[in-house]
């Protein structure tokens, strides 16, 4: 027992800060500089290299040296062609709460040289983003490869030292947010879909993270309690096998009446149940010998405590033979009671067949005890699904009105990460340019405007970026629009509608934008992925979107390019 | 500005509790129970159906059954024949930190129906864990699929309420941890191995827990500071592209001097780089013109930045024509004032190539320039790369040193989830078993003691579950081994030595072993991974570990499974 000072843990958290949040009914943006936020978001969360390049550019004389850096992707997620912007708010949150702590500051000196100049780790003590100016896509709109996502200008050491928390805010949070959005096109809009991962997840802020955005991405709720209180975001969920499995007998029942709803009138639950067993059996036609007694007791106990609510989860024993007649035994008691049961959820099995067959026995219910609302009773299906799985469940048909959706939808299996990269643009008002023997890396230098340009129809057509001298293109006016890289690609186009889509969204020291509830934001992803044509987003081969440059963004480019590439020797 | 309280980030992080940690010099075991830890990490993050779940097991009065459950997985990840054990101490600190506070009781009261019995809260607000047991295997330890990785016994609500959070730290610890190990024996122990990855990770605290758990797995350390900070992992990292592209030409340096080391001997470095780039140009046969002097000045900054510890990137332009010549004037420079510089880094390109390129330029220049050292100069790649581009690169030849690794070691894009589960195998004493069309998912019902078998060479043999009653096989003596769930796959094993895979880890609302210190874990992993034959870890086609039950066991088991499996009736 005598190791536990070298306990890996023993370094504290306590400067992980808590960050308190603000009365929040002040009426100034600036209130919203310092909300709360997961303390692990901090300076230090970022690669060492941010900090050593930030002491050689203050070394080299560079700290004051105006950057500026665009963050972007090259290449939508999941075989798609869209992508759901997501992560905005925590990155302004982690603008304004930027400070580098004493703790902070003793640690970084334990791991830099020891000749480094004590004066650096002054300015380090004196960094806040004050001069720093950020420009961003309004959270929740569909974006495309090349189009910065974010634009941040500032002084070089300090735009420099934000590149990784940003990247780590972003990246996941719009991948997790596009899935979402791919399961809800899967699904279809009437379908109920639940967020189940957080057993899952990456980490406990991964099933965080998962929860918020997921919901952006137009999920309904989350099986995620804390994600619950700390967004809003509906909560849903109801048992486990365990709690099927914990129970013996009908004598594991210790109390047994139901008030009859709205009245003290106290009734024995129980009786009730074991009575309408016999009769559904009949209906049903299965044999009653074979309904697990076990099972039973549970489905009763959860409706004991929930009579409003119940769930049943009907998979722990045979599904058509036990869990279903023991389920509707239950659900016609307490409708006797005038209580109304909720629906069943099937976690293992041919979903497609058991929920056509499980409605069936709904509707004989509803037709044969004459109980009309028996034939909706609610299906939730939840077993490891992924947007394959629903799409091959359309193809198949089945009876399922709501999805649980864990695995596959928090760690994006398909592809469990965004490539979001941070580059840099410009110097100094100089353009800087990223050369690279692969076309699709070469960055687009300086400064950019970016517009997205409507059709007659509402349909997005074409995203335009432009130098920030020119002028934005009117509604209806006729302009040309380049492929940036494929000279002979060129096209005109009169948008009917052009809408700008940076807005400054941080500038000294203060958040320049209300920011939207997560409500709003899922309203606007749904809203930005209607004016997306569905050829772009269909599962098998989509179209892509066309992302464009202006003519004169275009010669910008590819005088710079020719200006910086090397003319080899030929020998 | 007028929609700032309705957004979704106002919901306070302040319940967040981050636990202040005790002073660590006690001795008692009993300090280590109060903890810091991520605050996320509390009991609301778990699945709201725990909530609904311990309410019905309180309302049928449950509250004192005695429950155990097993946490398993059921398949090891990655195509693999192993997994290592990680989390337990997260899981620790979360017993010991467990407690509703006020505001979790509050918003319970919001999410559960308005009919739900208010002592079910006073309940809640007394809810500890002392009357928990947690038996489990040591962190770091090689595991397989079926053996439970952790016992837990305690009041049936209660160890309900424990699940979904034990499975959230347990599942993507263990993962990753595993895939670092896979990436390790692909690398060989002599290579360095570095985690880059928190920019890709799934959230922030993704990207802490991939950085701790990686060098638990065997990486020599991380990019991301905070974990540097947190849990002493050793911090690395040089400088990105934007660093070489922030640099014009050598006018931008504007502070030439760089002392003799040891001295206060200033010399102007730039001049004797030049000079030395006209040497080396010579030297590798390339020409002057075609290196690039922004790429000059970069490293000449870095480098009187961080003289004695100078890595450069040098493939923003290009490797062998700009980036080597410039790296090895640079160095030279270094070397004439008595510095030593360490490597260069490869982010694009054939890595195999390019590597191999490099070492004969650096071999030359060590033989022409009569400079020996610099033929062990360090060349580190980091170009997303997975545990197959290391086999690769072994098969093809390369001179890397140090890999840099990122989106596939902490996504674990191979298999981004581990399947743990959580099963009750026991209330009040009596067995439980879960039955399941798929005999894989039949689970093993009751207490069960785990043992590894050793052969005489040292390396494991089988491991061994039985009943809590039967004696521990002694060393050397012969015991029957069976297949749990395949009747005539039974075999004698006589072991040289026998070791218990449980130790009981937390009682009485205390731990009660003493935590191991990472370093500790990650040799403990080392160790446990070095006892398993080769044919186990092999990337492709391993040959299963054996998990076996004793005679009694399996009887016990398979009656069990007879008396719970119902008789069906054909007709």
């Amino acid at each position: 027992m005598s190791n536990h000072t070298a306990s890996s843990g023993n370094m504290s958290y306590l400067d992980v800060k808590m960050h308190e949040g603000r009365n929040c009914n002040s009426p100034s943006p600036k209130m919203e500089s310092n909300r709360d936020q997961n303390g692990v978001i901090q300076p230090l969360l970022t690669d060492l290299y941010q900090i050593t390049m930030a002491y050689a550019y203050w070394k080299s004389n560079k700290r004051n040296d105006v950057a500026v850096f665009d963050l972007f992707f090259r290449k939508n997620p999941f075989h798609g062609e869209f992508t759901l912007f997501a992560g905005l708010e925590e990155c302004l949150k982690f603008l304004a709460n930027f400070h580098y702590s004493e703790a902070d500051i003793d640690y970084l000196q334990t791991i830099l040289p020891p000749y480094t100049d004590q004066e650096f780790y002054q300015y380090l003590r004196t960094l806040d983003t004050s001069k720093v100016t950020l420009y961003a896509v309004d959270e929740g709109t569909v974006v495309f490869p090349k189009v910065p996502l974010i634009r941040v200008e500032g002084p070089l050491p300090v735009v420099q030292l934000l590149e990784t928390t940003l990247l780590t805010l972003i990246n996941y949070a719009s991948l997790v947010a596009t899935n979402a959005a791919r399961f809800r096109m899967a699904a279809g809009p009437d379908k109920s879909l639940l967020e189940f991962g957080l057993r899952r997840a990456q980490g406990p802020d991964g099933g965080l993270s998962a929860s918020r955005y997921c919901y952006i991405g137009g999920f309904d709720g989350t099986s995620n309690v804390l994600a619950g209180k700390l967004f809003h975001i509906p909560v849903k969920g109801t048992h486990a096998h365990a709690f099927v499995n914990s129970f013996n007998g009908i004598d594991d029942i210790k109390q047994r009446n139901l008030a009859r709803k709205g009245t003290d009138e106290e009734v024995d639950f129980v009786d009730k149940c074991l009575k309408w067993r016999e009769k559904i059996c009949q209906v049903l036609g299965v044999i009653a010998t074979e309904t697990i007694e076990g099972e039973l007791a549970a489905f009763i106990s959860y409706a004991l405590a929930f009579p409003d609510g119940l769930v049943c989860l009907i998979d722990t024993y045979d599904v058509l033979r036990s869990g279903t007649p023991n389920f509707c035994a239950v659900a016609m008691a307490l409708d006797e009671l005038g209580y109304r049961a909720i629906g069943i959820r099937l976690d293992s099995g041919d979903l497609a067949y058991l929920s056509k067959r499980m409605r069936e026995s709904f509707k004989k219910m509803a037709k044969v005890l004459e109980a009309p609302w028996f034939e909706k009773v609610t299906i939730v299906a939840s077993n490891d699904i992924n947007e394959e799985t629903i799409h091959s469940l359309n193809q198949q048909g089945h009876s399922i009105d709501s999805f649980g959706i864990g695995t596959h939808l928090v760690t994006c299996q398909k592809q469990p990460a965004l490539g979001c990269v941070y580059k840099l643009v410009e110097v100094n008002e100089q353009p800087r340019i990223k050369l690279s023997e692969d076309v699709q890396k070469v960055t687009m230098p300086g400064k950019k405007e970016a517009y997205r340009l409507f059709g007659a129809d509402g349909n997005a057509l074409v995203d335009l970026l432009q130098l920030p001298s020119e002028k934005k293109p009117g509604n209806g006016q006729r302009v040309m629009v380049r492929h940036p890289f494929q000279e002979s690609k060129r096209a005109y186009v009169s948008p009917a509608r052009v809408e700008p889509l940076y807005k400054c969204y941080w500038k000294n020291g203060e958040i320049q934008q209300p920011l939207a509830s997560l409500q709003d934001i899922k309203r606007r992803a749904q809203r930005s992925l209607d004016q997306l044509r569905t050829d772009h987003k269909r599962a098998l081969n989509p179209t892509p979107y066309k992302v464009s440059v202006s003519d004169k963004l275009y010669n910008f480019i590819h005088e710079l390019w020719l200006e910086n590439a090397p003319i080899g020797e030929l020998s």
